[in-house]
């Protein structure tokens, strides 16, 4: 097992890490930019480096700086975190190349998922569904007719040289299709020079849903069940459940099964999420990140499995310590993802916190590197704060996410934790009905 | 349901409740004496009254007062929490001679095991197990000698009228037996003028293991497992874990199988725990707190039960929510009682807290009632905090609880913080071989 890992990664997740470490037993490595040499994840480390100035490209993605603080700190192994360096191939490559453990999928795992074209190929290839619709460019407008009617109204005809919008239309019905098609030809060639025009099913309310895997070494990939994150405000998530509202048990296994056979497959190993849209039944997969997620813990929450544990594990070459059929789901979790942020303009609230007291009691968990006295930098992501529930029913869990936003205190800047309060009292949330736009429109109308 | 429940307690007992209360969208009423006003079990309320001056006596325990609390703000029941009024079996008459429902069990059954002889006898008669001993006073040394022998040596030789440790002798083995009958014989005579004495096994080296249970109205019984509360400190528990680390799945099985038999034919209601020492694989009955305990919390984790929701299901005439066949026991649980005291001479330590954070992260949980700027009074019990940790292996709960006690902060006054930490730290622990005499012995050798 590793002696020392350097965590490349700040604030709450730098922490995150940081703690499955010291259970573990194993020594950790915090880096800082001179912004953050007071923050709780040097304060709790136990050696810090700093990189560089507050800028982000100076410091958290400083490549060589983070390569030196390992070599000089003697660390065997490095862990990303999320963001900043966590799905830069290049990087994970010079980590191995400097003998160091890179704690995440191999580089060409990396590079393959974040070429989101070439990602939908290779998934689709390994039968995980993707977005229903014709194979190539469409001849006329007979095979239009055809193939919207197989895979359902309303559909999307998309310039096949297309990007940006142009060259695209939705045909609601069939009574629209010939309009949409001709005008989307026109635009295309006009755009383009090319008329050629393809479809796909258009989802108009789909959810957002994701599914969580580890793989280990020896081949074997165990998926962790599902997480809705629909709750998004231009496409950053706000509230996490896992599971989804909107899901039975049966289609978790089965989309688990798929997505289990397709990365055995492929040869990936560590953490991985599968994100998809999901709509009337079908799932289509847009896209997999390659690292831990920020809102991990709902699964780590209903599972009762520690995925930062299991990642360090498995990059140390140890078998996954769960076979699937011992992932059991119990009960519900949700995650709240409170920001230095106005409730209402979400402009960033950075400053100094005079106090702050979290959250306690029965299947409440708080991840925040937040501290009475702590000054929120303006140079990083706003996320200040994760509050995660968890009960035996939804129902539950919402209530309980209710009594803990009420006794979450920030002092000294605002936070989105208003806004989280609004949220769980609407009766579409309550009711789990929600799509991907349903955030977006409840911000407007709160404005 | 309830539409409002008074809370008759302080701390982080009558926040938990609030807790409970609130994720069942039922009011709270806290009650305070003067020393309390600002306390955050009073500041989290929905309503709170003032119900006397600061020495218990006059306010926590003064009956009339929080009667007219209950009158005057129309709560419909009373939760005692533990200590205080909890095992009042008077208290409990009156609150119902109000008209208010008692959160709790009948004021019989408090009655009942109120009287620690009684109880024995009770519980003994339903086929729960008891101390091995003679049935009565004996007869002449032939009988004892018959008696040690069934039942193993050590035994204790005990007046029949006495108490006080006066007529009390250890006989190690046969060749130690006449002559501690004679001395119990002779002292017993001197003491209480008469020389009857029974005989019962000396427990050297036990454990204190407890069963959690909850029963409802219609005759319902389930146990929730067994805590071992082994380290105690002058019959205070510093320390306990959820399951012991010295039974087997089949020993709590069959031991939850009597207890819960016995407690259907007693027609007990509500939640109870039944205290046992345990030693060489058996089990000694020695009293029943017929009330919520500290240390519920490590039954919650590991059960997955909110027991106080329950206790307040149950009042309100509801059904238990679980049958015993649905109580299934996940992973370890371990509670550090947190106390304003110097953690080597356990002088309290009452004064303000300048600064307070609490652990957090995965499988952590704190119930305390602590925050920055609270001045902690000396008037009462000086726990301050609950601190516990759930893992899936002992093993890891230790692990966890020592990243947890690490990051544990309280500014201002001191705590046993550095006390939990030592005794994380001792092979004895770790190993988990603990009888009721080691933390005292642990603790003066620290001294």
């Amino acid at each position: 097992m590793f002696q020392k890992i350097l965590i490349a990664n700040r604030g709450e997740i730098a922490l995150r890490i940081q703690r499955a470490c010291r259970e573990m037993g194993i020594r950790t490595v915090a880096v800082h930019s001179t912004a953050d040499a007071a923050a709780m994840h040097v304060r709790l480390a136990d050696e810090s480096v700093c990189i560089g100035p507050p800028a982000a490209r100076d410091s958290y993605l400083n490549v060589p700086s983070i390569l030196s603080a390992a070599t000089i700190t003697g660390a065997d192994a490095i862990h990303p975190g999320y963001g900043f360096l966590s799905e830069n191939a290049s990087f994970a490559e010079m980590v191995e190349a400097h003998g160091l453990t890179f704690i995440g999928p191999s580089p060409a795992h990396i590079r393959m998922m974040g070429d989101k074209i070439a990602a939908k190929a290779a998934m689709g290839a390994l039968g995980v569904p993707l977005v229903p619709g014709s194979a190539g460019a469409i001849a006329d407008i007979d095979e239009a007719r055809r193939i919207a009617s197989d895979i359902g109204y309303p559909v999307l005809i998309k310039a096949a040289a297309g990007g940006g919008g142009r060259g695209m239309k939705v045909a609601a019905g069939p009574d629209e299709l010939e309009e949409a098609w001709q005008l989307a030809r026109t635009e295309a060639r006009a755009a383009f020079g090319n008329d050629a025009v393809y479809m796909e099913k258009y989802l108009d309310r789909p959810r957002h849903i994701e599914l969580q895997i580890l793989a280990d070494n020896f081949g074997q990939v165990v998926h962790f069940g599902e997480r809705d994150c629909s709750l998004q405000r231009r496409h950053q998530k706000l509230l996490e459940e896992a599971g989804s509202p909107a899901l039975t048990p049966g289609q978790r296994d089965a989309l688990g099964s798929t997505v289990t056979a397709a990365l055995s497959q492929l040869g990936y190993r560590n953490a991985g999420t599968l994100e998809f849209l999901y709509q009337d039944g079908h799932f289509a997969f847009i896209e997999m990140n390659t690292r831990l997620q920020v809102e991990h813990p709902v699964t780590e929450m209903v599972c009762g499995v520690d995925l930062v544990r299991e990642q360090i594990r498995i990059a140390a070459g140890r078998r996954l310590s769960y076979e699937q059929s011992e992932i059991a789901f119990t009960g519900h979790a949700i995650e709240c993802r409170i920001t230095a942020e106005n409730p209402e303009t979400f402009m960033p609230t950075p400053g100094r916190v005079t106090a702050f007291h979290a959250p306690g009691g029965l299947g409440v968990r708080v991840d925040s590197a937040l501290y009475a006295g702590y000054v929120v930098p303006p140079y990083y992501d706003s996320m200040v704060a994760k509050l995660i529930v968890h009960a035996p029913t939804r129902a539950e869990a919402i209530a309980r996410l209710r009594r803990s936003l009420a006794e979450f205190a920030v002092v000294g800047i605002e936070t989105t934790v208003p806004l989280h309060q609004r949220i769980v009292e609407h009766p579409d949330f309550i009711a789990g009905q929600y799509t991907i736009h349903w955030l977006e429109r409840f911000v407007s109308q709160q404005g």
